[in-house]
């Protein structure tokens, strides 16, 4: 459990990556996609499918656990791979993310922020100090600093300032951070909106406190795809390439493929299990909307050749069935679906990195998607 | 695929019996719990869950699946085993109980009964022949003859009136099933109300007309657990010893354990799963609302000896943090845990029975649920 934290780059190809990082819970192959347990379990999905969908590591959501069922709470069950028998894997989020966008008049100051908890209208106090904390009470391998993440499009002087914010608060994390147990991991978080120049400034600020690896965080909010590989684009030749690079919060499988292309090492999203409980299958043919009517009478499964049995085993009109009737199981097996389908879609880059054939299988992939789509979707 | 349906006593002990009923998918122990796939899918459960439970044998439910996906597109996709992916035993219900229960302006004449959807509000009319050529067209091993069920407590004039119109539509159900492929069944159900006169002349006359098995009806409809089991008590000796007897919709384990005692054979009942989404397990230590504020902290699992992964592998505290945080996943596992306590329950019972131990292991099992309420719920 002692292990220390380390990333070992095996191959490139362009800027594209293939590596392993080691936390105290077992190693990570990357490229890698984190499947999101917001509440401490994967929403609607197995544990025992999600590993064997390939996931070697779960994001759970700090602003979440902290307000149910407590950091403390879960500390002293064990911690969070006990409380929720994953044994594998886990880097938390700081709970930023969630103060922005999910709880009432929040306050953020240089202390910290101040919010209204959603579920019992608490005020909650969230310092880059807690942040570290309650990280360290879920006993998460990879924690992440608290930062402040502004919703775009916004005002230059707006990012700025939470950039700059975000730098001090990394310091501070840093700094707490080092009474953390051994192998454990702090990941810091370049933040500066969609400024070329204020993201520059952010990774370089970052690398010069040093971390054992950086996320490219206040994507995913409302920009354009074009702004966001913009700007993973420009800001992952300021990262060490020695250290693991994290995207937060992305994305589609088309936006994955564009952002191993620039040589993100990780991912996460909610997007699998959330598009699967709306009828959203991702396949080798492209997305498939199961509820469409013309599936109703089509006994063909989702793909035959599904390394996930319920992407094989069921027929389209059984799927479209489900979600037709309101069945809880057809939200699950979709999920299910999905899980694999990413966690598939990463195997393949990090076998094609290797080989050296990253930009043909990225091409392959997504002429598949088209080729194919009168056979899916 | 086409043995013929038999069914073979192996030991009674007293009036309690356990035996094998073979169909063409396959044989089923006896006593057997049937889980309640509604409209194709046990709620919120994965087939291989429900078969990893124990369960031999599921019912599906004729009137949700001929108004949606429809009896015959479920037929042209192959039938319910293959459209649902269940190549086990399948026994489905007639739809009439249903009628009763869910659809608005229902209209019953000699004929059969009109009634609206409750989906598009269509109105559909079923006969007897047509139940019959919707269990057909869906492809069950066992079916079940149309009948009236009579909400209790009710006016005897009203028991009878439906009492006697059931006979006859049980002829008709029979005469239709006579061109059913070899190796199918049809069940005559027995009803009465809370009558013993009329529950009598019901099972004469059924036994009568002569069917592979015969189910006792119109009950769990309202009336006290002592008029249930005196109905029970009362109707078995009136139904043939080389028959299979099927207790329909009942109930709670303490229910089972006294219809097994009075010689039923067959069960089907939505309460694992129903009660495992709203969060009461059952336990070798009784029932455990895992809700209770008393859970949040308790790392125990629900039963560490119990042959479920789910109840053995998970705490309390986590269980309940699920329910709380309003996780799908609560409910999945809940019923899991309860379909494997009642195939479980099945499988001691058939045990005992052979043993001729019945009352002892009822005895037995009746104590636990007492004896340790404080180790559990």
């Amino acid at each position: 459990m002692s292990e220390p934290f380390s990333f070992r780059l095996i191959a490139t190809d362009g800027a594209a990556r293939t590596g392993a990082m080691t936390t105290a819970h077992g190693v990570v192959h990357t490229p890698a996609f984190m499947p999101v347990g917001t509440q401490a379990s994967i929403k609607g999905v197995h544990h025992d499918d999600v590993r064997a969908s390939g996931a070697e590591i779960l994001l759970g959501n700090t602003y979440h656990l902290m307000l149910r069922p407590s950091a403390e709470r879960v500390a002293a069950l064990g911690g969070l791979h006990a409380f929720m028998r994953w044994p594998h894997p886990i880097l938390t989020d700081s709970g930023g993310f969630q103060v922005m966008s999910l709880s009432p008049l929040r306050k953020i100051s240089e202390d910290g922020v101040t919010f209204r908890s959603h579920i019992d209208g608490a005020t909650v106090e969230l310092t880059p100090e807690r942040a570290v904390q309650v990280q360290l009470l879920l006993g998460s391998d990879i924690a992440m600093q608290l930062d402040e993440c502004v919703q775009l499009p916004a005002e230059r002087a707006d990012i700025e300032r939470a950039t700059h914010l975000s730098l001090r608060w990394a310091e501070r994390c840093k700094r707490v951070f080092e009474n953390a147990p051994p192998g454990r991991a702090l990941f810091g978080i370049v933040q500066g909106g969609d400024d070329p120049a204020l993201r520059a400034e952010s990774a370089g600020a970052l690398v010069d406190i040093g971390f054992p690896g950086y996320a490219i965080g206040g994507l995913a909010v409302g920009e354009t795809q074009e702004v966001k590989l913009g700007i993973v684009s420009e800001t992952v030749p300021a990262l060490p390439a020695d250290r693991p690079r994290y995207l937060m919060g992305v994305g589609t499988p088309a936006d994955l493929l564009e952002a191993l292309a620039r040589g993100v090492d990780m991912f996460d999203c909610v997007m699998p299990t959330r598009n699967g409980r709306h009828g959203l299958a991702f396949t080798r043919f492209g997305p498939i909307n199961i509820k469409n009517a013309h599936h109703a009478d089509d006994p063909r499964p989702l793909d035959p050749q599904s390394r996930c049995p319920a992407a094989r085993d069921f027929s389209r009109a059984y799927l479209h069935h489900l979600f037709r009737s309101g069945e809880a199981l057809g939200g699950t097996l979709l999920s299910i679906v999905n899980l694999y389908y990413y966690q598939d879609l990463m195997a393949g880059t990090r076998a094609a990195i290797a080989a050296g054939r990253f930009a043909d299988f990225a091409g392959e992939t997504k002429e598949q998607w088209i080729a194919k789509r009168d056979l899916g979707g």
